[in-house]
């Protein structure tokens, strides 16, 4: 299907989500440019299996809310880490590091919510091997 | 608490969300302002009982979508009505004339996602009374 076929577009199941394949899970995209008419909104639901997690990386210009469908997340928001269950949230603002981790034994299911819905500049900034967050998460109030 | 007491916030659990009771179902505050830094994104999660629902109305400067969690819905989006069931979405433009009703004999769960964090004027204008909004559930296309 053509990107801008579903312009105007206002409903979005299952069959109509765009999945995107990537290391830490399939990603179920729900609302964003060319799947609906999205100008402040993107919505992707995360399937992370057991054992994979999303490294420190920021967006630059997107402000973010994480929510936990199922399963249990080691969510990090620069250098505070919670364990969030069915339900709970976390707010990233634009430009502020952060990193998701599955904390359980099954698939850990969580939408992640961005605004705008694009982005002047890259989307997606990988901070990992930098310092402090590749040393982070084996300091005391790392993984528990 | 007072309303900035939770500035700089960034995890909202069932112990710190703000609940707003509403005759269409209590509504579980997860993201605005002097409940997290948002910006650009406001959550809030709707339990809406069996029998009940949200009238035609629009939000003159938010976008919304509408993600269900649990139960049934029938979401109208202008002249448009769909069965959503979990997973799926609504995406409305702002400006754009929705209404959401429990369609099942179960508690409804959705959330509805709204950008920006704060609007100019009314957050929210009642258009249920008016034609054709009225007298649309009634005809060919309302309720199934």
């Amino acid at each position: 299907m053509a990107e801008d076929a579903r312009a105007g577009h206002r409903f979005v199941t299952s069959g109509e989500m765009q999945v995107e394949e990537l290391p830490w899970g399939p990603h179920e995209w729900l609302c964003r440019p060319g799947l609906t008419d999205a100008r402040h909104l993107q919505l992707v639901r995360v399937r992370m299996p057991a054992g994979t997690g999303h490294a420190f990386h920021r967006h630059p210009s997107l402000e973010e809310v994480i929510y936990v469908v199922e399963g249990r997340a080691e969510q990090w928001v620069a250098r505070q880490s919670r364990a969030l269950g069915p339900g709970d949230i976390a707010h990233i603002p634009a430009g502020e590091v952060h990193a998701t981790y599955n904390a359980g034994d099954t698939t850990l299911v969580f939408l992640a919510i961005l605004s705008p819905a694009a982005s002047e500049g890259p989307a997606v900034v990988d901070v990992s091997q930098e310092e402090p967050w590749a040393s982070l998460r084996a300091l005391p109030g790392g993984p528990r």
